[in-house]
């Protein structure tokens, strides 16, 4: 089991990540362990459990079962899987249940779950008695390598994915991945592309590694020891970003890599076509072609990327019937637009990007169409 | 025009006082300068001014065109006034409008009102895009002296106040003592009664001002000097408290004095009967006589704060139809119950007081009957 602290200057935390693999059902791992973990923290009496129906059935009984051998007191709440209840209805249902339940300020809600789970159960918990404590308890990779760090909670407005949310950070994010194992292999290489994204940039060795390997498109043909390894790393890559930057001002920006077009393309094809990592991947080959074709980047680093991509089930392609002009025109309206001017992130060498505005409709044009 | 600096580790901010009274009319006092001041943060270019239409109907154009002339582009949206619009459907509505408008994480939300208007749109602040920039231009004195420290922000849920909410802080705090001219006497009053409680609690000179003034229940006998002094030392009091305990887990419960027991009076008589400051004189009243009654408080210095309540107009009696049992139940039921134990705010001396958890309901029974 190991251990990274995310450090910040008010909140720091802890994620523990259990060994993956080898004799380990899911039961012996460290999902055992979440009411001990949390006992050492000094956390109030009282804990509410959220989760899907599914996870819940998976692994909800062993975390309640660890909770209240902890000593916790230990309720549930349950909202059906999917992007479709990431929004307010859904959080005052969690009100209700805290409000019924008597939850104080010194009690805990528990996000298992994946990211959808997670970002509004941190939000719930942001906002109830204005905030009480938070602890994740990811189940989807992508959950683990991105969410579990960053404090970015919320659910989605009507009209755009994530408006209303608010900055929390969780007292402790538990990690066991071996729950993987009962992911969608969709699900997980859509992880994979925040992985990949780490390895550009900011961790060359990670990107390394990632190269070495002769397959990565799904979780069975991945050496435990190198499951680990992607966790790991992909937590400590972020968490170092974001002990930088806890607010967004600056540095942190670069997680966005692969993200601008990304977030273009998964709006264009309206949420339905693409899960998020694919649109990440997609992004990430456009900002690539976008850094060769400014001179920023060498081709033969952007083929090692789009070849890794590939390697890991992902696509590479805008989806045909996107055009270029709707990108150019969805890029300019990103809610990360300041000020009017797009930012690109690029990629300079493998493990290092830069932040720059200068990326004109032309370019982007041109890269993508290969001109 | 004098400033407090609000110390906190990450978001320390200015609170900035107008002069009171003299030649200066509404106009000419600093509400003209909200643009300037706004302009030396380098907040983004768009502002929401958020309202009721009553307050921006005196003050709204004022505020604007100083935040127009300053360069800012503005756009404004009225919530009626009262306590009934306090819940998240209003807050729904200020996100549309943000939405509307574009208002980006660089934007800028500025309350333009009493307390309900300022919990509000600081809880929109802090949840819109994750947190955009608040400023806090209170009109009411409740809101100057209380609201504008301390970074309590949010809306009611149909079963309890503030439930839902978030700690967030302003980036400044501009204060027109003269705004007060338009705020209903019972309300100054109100405002007056968290004075009082700083005086007791933090600043034994506030308090001997207080006593030495004459008359004290309207605005317009008080000297505008006394004005500014009730204002800034008010201020000062809670920034001192806050700076030193930001998210309420410790020193900061004392400025519940008087809550306890006023919180459970609001709450019997359906937040219909009493203003909040009114319930909070009360409270105190009751608050001093079981800490006289233990033995932790003199006589004689209970007796000077409830003349001091007395003089200013406030109510220091239990209304006939609230019964001390039912007192006693409520109390046990408040969300600051920290696992079970009711915690109580006690003076020992003007400008001290203590927490304890070791109010029984004997002794509070016996206090308030005066056995």
């Amino acid at each position: 089991m190991s251990r990274i602290t995310v450090n910040l200057p008010q909140n720091s935390y802890d994620i523990a990540i259990g060994e993956a693999g080898g004799q380990s059902s899911i039961a012996s791992g460290n999902l055992s362990q979440l009411g001990l973990e949390m006992q050492q923290l000094n956390l109030g009496k009282k804990v509410l459990v959220i989760s899907n129906p599914e996870i819940f059935n998976y692994y909800g009984d062993i975390c309640v079962k660890s909770l209240e051998q902890a000593g916790f007191e230990v309720f549930t709440h349950l909202i059906p899987a999917g992007e479709t209840y990431k929004h307010l209805g859904s959080i005052q249902q969690v009100y209700d249940t805290a409000l019924n339940h008597h939850l104080e300020r010194s009690s805990t809600f528990v996000a298992l779950g994946g990211g959808v789970i997670g970002d509004m159960t941190g939000f719930a918990a942001a906002t109830w008695l204005r905030g009480v404590n938070f602890v994740q308890v990811p189940t989807s990779l992508l959950a683990m390598v991105d969410a579990s760090v960053g404090g970015k909670t919320g659910v989605n407005h009507p009209k755009g994915k994530n408006l209303i949310g608010a900055f929390y950070q969780p007292k402790l994010v538990l990690i066991n991945p071996n729950v993987l194992k009962t992911l969608p292999v969709r699900e997980f290489r859509a992880g994979m592309a925040e992985v990949i994204k780490y390895g550009i940039i900011w961790d060359k060795d990670l990107f390394e590694q990632l190269i070495a390997a002769e397959d990565l498109s799904c979780l069975e043909i991945i050496a435990p020891q190198l499951l680990e390894t992607i966790i790991t790393r992909s937590c400590q890559a972020k968490a170092e970003v974001v002990s930088k930057d806890e607010k967004e001002s600056g540095l942190r920006a670069i997680l966005n890599y692969g993200h601008t077009i990304g977030h273009a393309i998964e709006s264009l094809t309206n949420y339905e076509q693409l899960v998020h990592g694919e649109a990440v991947a997609i992004g990430m080959v456009a900002a690539g072609k976008i850094a060769v074709k400014m001179g920023l980047w060498k081709a033969d680093e952007g083929k090692l990327q789009d070849d890794l991509i590939t390697k890991t089930g992902l696509p590479t392609a805008i989806p045909p019937q996107v055009t270029i002009e709707d990108i150019l025109e969805t890029v300019k309206s990103d809610k990360k637009v300041k000020a009017g001017k797009v930012r690109f992130i690029l990629p300079t060498q493998i493990g290092n990007v830069i932040i720059t505005d200068q990326v004109t409709p032309e370019i982007i044009s041109q890269a993508l169409k290969g001109n």
